[in-house]
């Protein structure tokens, strides 16, 4: 099928067109400089061109805190919309063909003419977000004392069932994962006993993963706080490993960046959990204080450089499969979120392309060796190498945009939403 | 004037009625035992009587996340509903006589009206909030760059004249207090220089000062975080003395016990700012994570103590004056917010109660002598009483309840106020 | 055999005989304010006089700092020493009544002719800890690369034979635990394969397993950091289980309270290692910042509190077994440590008395109900109570001191050993 | 004065001349890219090659940690052979051409010999650092209480005698300030009053103050908690200036990255102490955790980037005058020390490049208009850059190493020194 994307590709070709001599002199220039230390870019440049993130359908919207939400003028207010800006930046960034959708918040009434209009907009639809933590108009049961895990069993039921029929949607869509996050916890010690709470977590999991089909996956996703500030039901990735190993081997742990305590090394979680068959895939995002919510690599590029790192190791390594499920999760309460997109896409992609860079040879050597300084080496060598043109390379020969938001704001895509797109109420948690 | 309560005193005398011979047993017999420590019960009693914490227009209605918001049958949607529950809780628990209002959620066209009617219930106004944090609609300009240090300075003219209305509004009221709380802050390193927009800062709130009356305090609020999530203006107590110290004496800071990074001594940074003249009050409510905002000595009661005991010796040593507005300052997602006023008000007063009970010639001799053992244990013998008998005594002879959660429930408050109150809708921060 | 406690048991009858009237009149008003809500005061005592926490011998000396260590006229010097001490701890508390050993800290050269000595001090021995974290002199191999998990195979056999060493010095001492706690991981990113490391400690630590007596359990102690500051191997309960379930039935989990990321929700991961029946003990300290090693409850008494609200419904509901190993494990730089252990029993037997009058069905009812309030403020009437004279009988009753820290000062117990014990140099560390 | 650096020149040379051609044509290309942007890179060059940091005479030995301390062959044992050390270090990365004392470690009878040994080196001295943390051999009174806060009247004394002393040493080193670091503080609440302690600092440091030369600074330091673990007088940013205001305008702040709460924002805190005229000096190092002394910009480097852009805003805009004092500070627990410095010079100095690399007109003017995306981007455009070319380029320039490892290690410096120096002794701690 003809795709047809929502920029012009002629736009995107002419302002390429100034940057490709400057381009491919960074390019040869940086390739002779890796060749010296034996790494090959071309590799890396086709491993980047392989690469790819999904998108989150409620990502194109601006987010809020539970104080307020400021609006932009044209940001899309549903799924359909939403679809043409993931598109807009898949066009650009090249790196973005899939985006993830959150039921309710985009049901339809076709499911199988929503595939078909993102698949003309050059998308197909990744893992499936269920939403049982929030209360929908009209809704039998409240959720507010939990959803899979609450002492009501008409509640758990239904959150259940929500899941069942969120299966039902992706094989609609062509997904294959099924993500389920719950806000599941409590506010006060004894407001719940928590051996209780989780048995019934396990019962109701249990429940959705029987409806899984075979070639589908049960992505858990742990959060430390937030909606539930005492206790959370699926805490950490101990509690999520834990969940995933009493499910079944469809069941997988996700990992994002901003659900864990301060200070904890992430990039070790991920080797564990691929140590023992169970890393699903990554929500990717960066904070400085709990789940902020912010573009990737916008507070600790070095961090995500080292997730990584460990994520190249485990493909060099897969011990029980490995195929993670990348997506991008931010919240976007300041920038226009294709911006935001845009550039968080370029900084995983950059880091990933640090990450190939590494000379694991040398590493591992040094690493066997206890030569701690040499270790250290092998990877701060490539992390400061500016991939830059690497990354631009890949891109524009995908018909991506050079300079991307450059590109996008040439392109007037706002403003012209601004026009056409209904605007957005005030609103917010708090009020 | 007589004030009409809005529960009935007699099914509140009538339920004491049980409790009274046991309390007064239990209260004789804890006299005896801190007779014995030469500790006078009696003394205490009436400190605490004396004491009060002033609660939150807010507060008495559900609380949410950015997730979602489960709002409660019953809960009141205007200042006239929030008055008669605050009402409520002075009424049993006798220690909350006023009231904390925040502009524009209790913008009223009469506030002498207001203030008689509050009056009537047995309320008074404390310190008055500004809110330059959310959008209200009709507004001219956008909170979207901050308000006190927005780059433009017409959202700061306004910010600042929003300020200057509080304080008139205030002044109608009653209050001698502008609490000043902003969210103004960044996501993304760069997005602000972050000196010169705390120069605006500075310019700005000095504006407002210029607006006090000579017996009103400015109570500055500092926050590490949220809802920015890179830097926030007014992160800690240092920026926020220094700021005080720029703005002038009237100038004073706000502590809260949620904003603080994590294990940072908060009891010490009362004293410090009361060694600098600088502390200003106080705003309750307890945290695991981050600025959880639950109820007051739910997680950490033993903080709580250990902050009282520092406000007593502050007290004992009133270095440049010493009156500390006190106010809880909580949200209340998951219970009925009369019950966590109610109860959070009792924690705040044991823990008080608590702190009186040391017996500071004896902790001060164990410090000057270097007995860590004894000092720690001066400390340690006074949180370990049960202070329920001296607290409630105070309680009872003010007219409150002596179980106040039972004597709520037993009113029907909530049901009733369900059927006559319109319901509120669904909400939340994210969608 | 008669065992021969260190301290006069006539002056600690005398000094108990000044206080054992108030101490049961205070008694029998707490039974009688316990009855009034249907709880049994005497089944309390009962409990706790079952109850029982080790001591480790290293306790009983000062403890430093990387800064300095500031040694106490009359520390002990070696194992007989702190034997003494720890007789003296016994014979005041009654509930310390087994030493946990630590090798080669605790090396000689008659494990058999040990035990009797401890027995004639009426203590037994708990779990024995092994040390592969500082080097010994005269060691062939250093452990400055790791010990279990060190690339150098020769290294991690010597580490392994040494753990096999303390399982074999146990069985004479009548220990049937042994703790195994490393330092091993690194300090820069890329120092070692994560993932290779964990598989290098998965295979020496079964070396251990396999020597273990069908009666033994092997105590896998998770930490955080320190010594290792970018990653450590067995950093958190999630590795820990995970390598628990490799290893076999007989290897547990231990859970230190000073060994987590901060805001941890450490009762949380009590109830989940039970669930998985994993949980095999705890270290109870207190802590501020990170692994404070401050004593138990000085900080965060509440927590301490839930704690034992797990470990009593973790009894109450045995999954696979529970039978966890207790251990004070502190680092006691500025007070006599025999005062900070006695301190500190009384303080962990206080919270898990104050657990012991939990309602628990009320506590259940209102989970199931929901009703949060009710929930809440069923653990809360039990904290809330002054539990001292519980735990003053049940000790009186056991030979123990009514006032413990003034039982010890009238020994001077610690005047005499300065006159007697050779005195400790300057230094650092804990050693 | 001729200097007699400690390696062969020729070798360097020699070493240099294999690389000269590559770091040519890096340097030319570099150089064209990014003269795209309008950035001058010889301009660059310049400021690196007046750029300078200090290394602590200390940091030449193995660190250790409370638990170990791992001895390395040839390590100094004495403050001439830490010279020798520090002076490799200088020869080879040319921007740590000053050495900080610590009194007493690096105590001799001849301190106008000891500067000129050190000029001999190529080397000068920088801040003196006091030590009151720790008891010395023969010291009439302890440092267990505390020092500049003690209780004890003649404590303190002493640790301001200790401190008059350093400055006297210094004057004859050539040195212009004196760093004040103190360990004081409480592990348990209560065990000291926390404003009469602060008090007795204020107290004593006037009397450090007192004898400070006109020319001289005083660097107050702070820390959050180490070896005090309730409780540290000096414990954050905001006590610091505080003091430092009251002791006068020769007293500043010194920052330490790794002395700080977790997750908070240290680039915010240069920032306000530059807006109050404090900023006195930095300490280099990283952190994951707490104090964790790592090799700086190991973990974090984009913090250390965003501290530099910090520190060149303050340099641009020198409020009260800015000129700090930098030095490394680092424990190098598990690498040749001389390695370590090596590599954090070169990870200091790039961060350092990268940060004046920033188009700040760019940035201001997105600020202005707030371009979030502009703004972050013109950060993160400097920040991607391998600024590797020009700090080699200005290295090699002023006769250092272009690969400082390299070099080093074909030196066989410490091979050498391992065969000469006397062994260090097992233990633990930092001395």
């Amino acid at each position: 099928m003809a795709t047809k994307p929502p920029l012009s590709a002629d736009q995107i070709a002419d302002l390429n067109a100034k940057h490709v001599n400057d381009l491919d002199r960074d390019y040869d220039h940086l390739c002779r400089q890796l060749a010296r230390r034996g790494v090959d870019a071309e590799a890396a440049v086709a491993k980047v061109a392989a690469f790819s993130v999904a998108i989150p359908t409620w990502g194109a919207g601006r987010g809020g805190t539970r104080f307020a939400k400021f609006p932009l003028a044209g940001e899309p207010t549903n799924i359909h919309e939403k679809l043409q800006d993931c598109a807009v930046v898949q066009q650009l960034a090249t790196v973005t063909p899939r985006v993830s959708p959150h039921l309710p918040w985009d049901t339809v009434d076709d499911y199988v003419g929503l595939r078909e209009e993102a698949a003309e907009l050059g998308l197909g639809f990744d893992a499936i977000n269920s939403n049982t933590f929030q209360d929908q108009a009209g809704q039998p049961h409240s959720y507010a004392t939990g959803s899979l895990t609450s002492s009501d069993a008409a509640v758990r039921a239904q959150a259940v069932e929500h899941n069942v029929e969120c299966i039902e949607i992706g094989r609609k869509l062509g997904s294959r994962d099924l993500t389920v996050w719950i806000g599941d916890g409590t506010n006060f010690p004894g407001q719940q006993d928590l051996g209780r709470q989780f048995d019934r977590y396990l019962d109701s999991a249990s429940g959705i993963y029987a409806a899984l089909p075979d070639d589908w996956r049960m992505l858990l996703e742990h959060k430390m706080y937030e909606p539930a500030f005492y206790s959370t039901v699926i805490q950490d990735w101990g509690t999520s490993i834990l969940a995933a190993q009493e499910l079944g081997p469809k069941a997988k742990c996700l990992v994002d960046l901003g659900h864990h305590a301060p200070n904890v090394n992430i990039e070790q979680i991920v080797s564990r959990l691929h140590r023992f068959g169970k890393l699903g895939g990554f929500h990717f995002n960066d904070s400085k204080y709990g789940d902020d919510d912010l573009d990737s690599g916008s507070i600790n590029p070095h961090q995500l450089f080292l997730v990584f790192n460990e994520l190249i190791e485990a493909e060099r390594n897969p011990r029980d499969g490995f195929d993670p499920a990348y997506m991008i999760d931010q919240s976007h309460n300041v920038t226009d979120p294709i911006e935001s997109m845009l550039v968080s896409a370029e900084a995983i992609v950059q880091c990933y392309a640090k990450a190939l860079l590494v000379d694991r040879d040398a590493l591992h050597d040094a690493q066997d060796r206890d030569d701690v300084t040499m270790a250290f080496q092998a990877l701060r060598r490539a992390y400061t190498v500016d991939v830059t043109p690497i990354v631009a390379k890949a891109r524009v020969e995908a018909g991506g945009a050079c300079d991307v938001i450059a590109a996008y704001r040439a392109s007037g895509w706002r403003d012209r939403k601004a026009q056409e797109r209904k605007p957005v109420g005030l609103g917010a948690g708090i009020v």
